[in-house]
C-alpha cells in the first residue's frame, strides 16, 4: 500500500491513497482524514485503506485523479517523534577520520541517534529555506520507518512488527554550525533545520524481497545538480537494522504511533558507489589530499533523492527540492 | 485562563477550563476537543474559552464538575515539539565543578538546549515506570512555555509574543545513563524518558506582575518523599529568558504551533533555597567533601511539584508522582 498527503491548507493534509506505480490517487473519503489518524487506529484502517488500494491499482476507485508529488506534503507533515539514527557507521568513521578523530569502538555496537524536530517537516518538492550558505549547508539521503505503538523495554525479535510504514528523508544539515553544537553534548540542535520527506510512505510488503532483516536492499540514488552523486545499497553496511533501532529508542521509555526513525546517511564501504551527503566526499578528499575541494550547497542547488525498484520504476516517487535564501532573518 | 486535558481512554483526551481556584471545571464542549486543536486555531478559540472561563469562575458555568488532578494527563498529552534550555547556568556551573570540569563561557550567552521525546508525556500524578534504580533516576523541576507558530529567524523583541501558555514540567532524567549519551555528542536521548507537566496549563496574564521580561519571578517548590527540598525563585539566577529561548531555538528552523520549551532546572546561586534535582545536591556534597551522599531516587520514592502565588495558592496545580518499577525489560 502506498500513502501520500495531499496539501489542502490544513497543518495534517488530506490522506490520499496512491497506486502503485505512483500515476494514480484518490481521497481516502470516510475513512481517515490525516496519515495520523491512520496511524492511531492502524489495525482498524489499515484495511480500509488497502482495499481502496486495490480497487486504485485495478482502475476501479472512484473519483482517483493524476497523483502529482509537487502537490504533497510530507507523509506526517508533524509528527509526534523524530529520531535519526546513524548505522551507517562507515560514514561516521569517515567523517571522523577528517579531522582525525578516532571513533570509539562501541559505535560498532551502540547506536547513535539524536532527537530531531518534527513539528515542521518540508514537502518532498518544497523549497529548502535557510538563512545563509555560511551554514555549510548539506543535504542527508536516507531511509526511515514510521511505527505504530512500541512499549518500553521492546524485545529486538518483535521491534519489527512495529513498523508501519517506510520513507526516503534528506534530513538536511548545516554543516558548519555542527562542531559547535556536538561539543556542547546536547545534540545537533541549530545545526538541524526542517527535514523533508518522499512523497509516498509505503508498506514494507511493497519492497517486497527487497525488504529483509529489517533493511531495505538496493540502492538509494542521490542526484545534486543534475548529477548522480550517489547510488550506495541501503542494505549494505547498514550496521543497526530498524529493529535494532527501535529497542536502542526504547530502552527508557515507550514510542507511540507515528514515531519516525531514521537510518543516518546510507553510506557503503565501496566508495565507487559514490555518496549519499557532501561532508562524506568532503571526508574522502581530505583523507586523500589533506583538503576538501568540493562546496557545500549554494543557494539555486537542486538536489534528487529516489529510490528505484528492479524494473526501474520509483517506489516513494522522488523528493526534488531547491536550497532557496530567506530574507527574514534576526 | 487555566486549561487542562481529562483522560478520556483517547490519545490526547479531553479539553477542559478549569477554575483559578482549580477547585472546578466544565468541558470546552462545541469549542475545541483537544488542547492542540485550540492552539492550532488559537486567535479564534481562546477568546472562546476564556468566555467560559469567566462563567466558571463566577459559577455560571453549566454542567461544572469538581477538578482532580489524578484524572488528567499531561495539558498537551503528546506534543509536536519538546526543546528544554538549561537556562539556569549556575546549575550547569555547579553540576561541571562536581566533575572538575570546567564550564565554557560561552555557556552565559549561547543557551543550551536539547530536542526531548514528546510522544508519550505523563500525566501529572502518573507514576513514573522506569526499569532500575541503577539508571540514577533523577527529578528536574522546570517551568515551560506552550508557543504559537514562530517564524525562523523571529526577532527576540517580538518572541514574547507567542507565548500561549505556561506549565510546571518534571524532566525526568537518568543520571547514571548520561554521560555516555552525551559524550556521543548526539544529546540526551536514553538519558531522558518521559516528562511530566503540572495538571493545568495558564495563559501569562495568570501570573500577573509575576510573569515580567519573559520569567516567572516566583519560588518552584520540590518536595521529594514529604520534604520541602527546594523553592528557587525561577525568575532568578535566569541567565536566558523565554524570549531568548525561542530565539535560539528559531534560529535555523520554524516552530510550529504547540511547541513546549522548557527552562531547565530552576537553580539561584543561594544555596539556602535548596534544590530541584539532585545531581545539583551531589554536586554541592562533592565540592564540599569530596563526595556525594544523598543517593538518587528510590523505586516507590515520591516527588512533588508546585508554584503558590502570593495568597499560597497554587497556580498550576502539583505534579506529585511515585517512581515504580517496570518488570518489562530487553
Amino acid at each position: 500500500m502506498k500513502l501520500a498527503t495531499l496539501k489542502d491548507g490544513s497543518r495534517d493534509g488530506q490522506l490520499i491513497v496512491v497506486s502503485r506505480d505512483l500515476k494514480t490517487a484518490c481521497i481516502a473519503n470516510g475513512i481517515a482524514p490525516s496519515l495520523q489518524r491512520a496511524l492511531d487506529d492502524w489495525n482498524f484502517i489499515a484495511p480500509q485503506l488497502d482495499e481502496l488500494y486495490t480497487r486504485l491499482n485495478a482502475g476501479r476507485a472512484v473519483n482517483s485523479f493524476d497523483f502529482v508529488a509537487e502537490k504533497c506534503m510530507a507523509p506526517l507533515p508533524r509528527a509526534y517523534q523524530w529520531a535519526d539514527g546513524s548505522s551507517y557507521v562507515n560514514h561516521v568513521e569517515l567523517v571522523r577520520k577528517a579531522r582525525n578523530a578516532e571513533m570509539p569502538e562501541s559505535f560498532w555496537h551502540d547506536p547513535l541517534m539524536y532527537q530531531g524536530g518534527s513539528d515542521d517537516f518540508i514537502g518532498p518538492c518544497d523549497d529548502i529555506v535557510l538563512a545563509s550558505e555560511e551554514w555549510g549547508i548539506d543535504f542527508e539521503s536516507e531511509i526511515a520507518v514510521i511505527t505504530g505503538d512500541i512499549p518500553m523495554g521492546e524485545k529486538v525479535q518483535y521491534a519489527g512488527e512495529h513498523i508501519r510504514l517506510l520513507m526516503l528523508v534528506n534530513d538536511v544539515s548545516l554543516r558548519n554550525l555542527i562542531p559547535s553544537e556536538l561539543a556542547k553534548g546536547f545534540g545537533f540542535f541549530q545545526s538541524k533545520p526542517a527535514s523533508s520527506f518522499s512523497p509516498v510512505a509505503v508498506t514494507p510488503d511493497e519492497l517486497g524481497e527487497f525488504w529483509k532483516d529489517g533493511k531495505v536492499h538496493l540502492p538509494l540514488r542521490s542526484t545534486w545538480n543534475g548529477n548522480l552523486v550517489g547510488q550506495p545499497n541501503a542494505g549494505v553496511d547498514m550496521v543497526f537494522s530498524f529493529p535494532q533501532l527501535i529497542t536502542h529508542l526504547c530502552k527508557t521509555r515507550n514510542a507511540r504511533a507515528g514515531t519516525i526513525i531514521g537510518s543516518g546517511t546510507v553510506s557503503n564501504k565501496d566508495a565507487s558507489k559514490g555518496f549519499s551527503c557532501i561532508a562524506e566526499k568532503r571526508a574522502l578528499e581530505m583523507i586523500a589530499t589533506g583538503e576538501p575541494v568540493t562546496p557545500f550547497m549554494r543557494f539555486g542547488d537542486t538536489i534528487k533523492i529516489e529510490m528505484l525498484d528492479k524494473n526501474g520504476k520509483s517506489i516513494f516517487g522522488a523528493i526534488e527540492q531547491s536550497v532557496v535564501e530567506t530574507d527574514s532573518v534576526n
